[in-house]
């Protein structure tokens, strides 16, 4: 077991690599984005073991990045939500997507900037407004022509467009 | 164990994590852009187990990030490049290093484009020349007041103002 501190790393990249670093935590960020929040949608779209799973919310929420509060419409279920600090991590996964995607993992879904739906320039600038938009201003929709993986609940919401950070419903 | 994959993920970001989403992976990559090349000099700037760094190291060579090619001054050793793709993660890098600078890891170092001495704006343009510098031409040095954790000799060749990609001589 490695562990995931990085002891006499003076440097930020090592101090967010402790917070985001393991594996899946990345990937429940993305999914916090497009709107998931409660654990058994980030489940059923990660295809990820329920203990793993708890482990990685716990870490976020004791780190700052999601916020858990009770589910409004689910007596006794808890919910998640990004927080400022968990948001501020779109430019870390929109440099992931990028370099993914020119290098061997072709992007299946477009982003956009949501008020003109242009699609997002490498650096995250919107190029028809010039300017950089939040996560919030920002829309995803799948790219033409790329097969279908997945049926899980989130998979078929994220079908349509869909603005990031807004909830996403399931039943 | 949990493996490096992510099995119908159909996400540039999950393909990414593929490759540099093990732990250390990406503080190789960093170590990379800061000019180490030899085996001995990652592994006395990391503290990282032998066995780790030769798994990380053949991963990013498998992966096309580094270029494994004979030491010129070092008969029968070998030494590590960044291939274009390796330096196309730079702004992975700088994402994670703004991210751990703004939420409880302060930089320890300053970034700057080389040729004005100006620190890099967050989204890592310059702002003075207001363009965004490629990897090889941007500069780092210490941040003033902080405390030196460590003597490595990758350490002590840091604490001067140093171009990235710059091969770091050590004894």
């Amino acid at each position: 077991m490695l562990g995931n501190k990085y002891v006499r790393q003076d440097c930020s990249i090592a101090g967010a690599l402790e917070v985001i670093g393991e594996r899946w935590t990345l990937l429940i960020v993305r999914d916090a984005m497009y709107g998931v929040r409660r654990f058994t949608d980030f489940q059923s779209h990660l295809d990820i073991p329920k203990a793993v799973l708890s482990d990685r919310l716990a870490g976020l929420v004791e780190d700052g990045v999601l916020e858990r509060t009770p589910d409004p419409t689910r007596r006794g279920s808890h919910q998640y939500e990004l927080t400022q600090a968990g948001r501020e991590l779109w430019p870390v996964l929109h440099a992931l997507l990028v370099w993914g995607g020119r290098h061997g993992r072709p992007n299946s879904r477009i982003f956009m900037h949501a008020s003109c739906q242009t699609e997002l320039a490498a650096d995250g600038s919107c190029p028809t407004c010039n300017l950089t938009p939040n996560l919030a201003d920002i829309a995803t929709r799948p790219r033409p022509g790329r097969a279908r993986l997945r049926d899980d609940p989130i998979a078929v919401a994220l079908r349509r467009t869909h603005r990031m950070l807004e909830p996403i419903e399931t039943a």
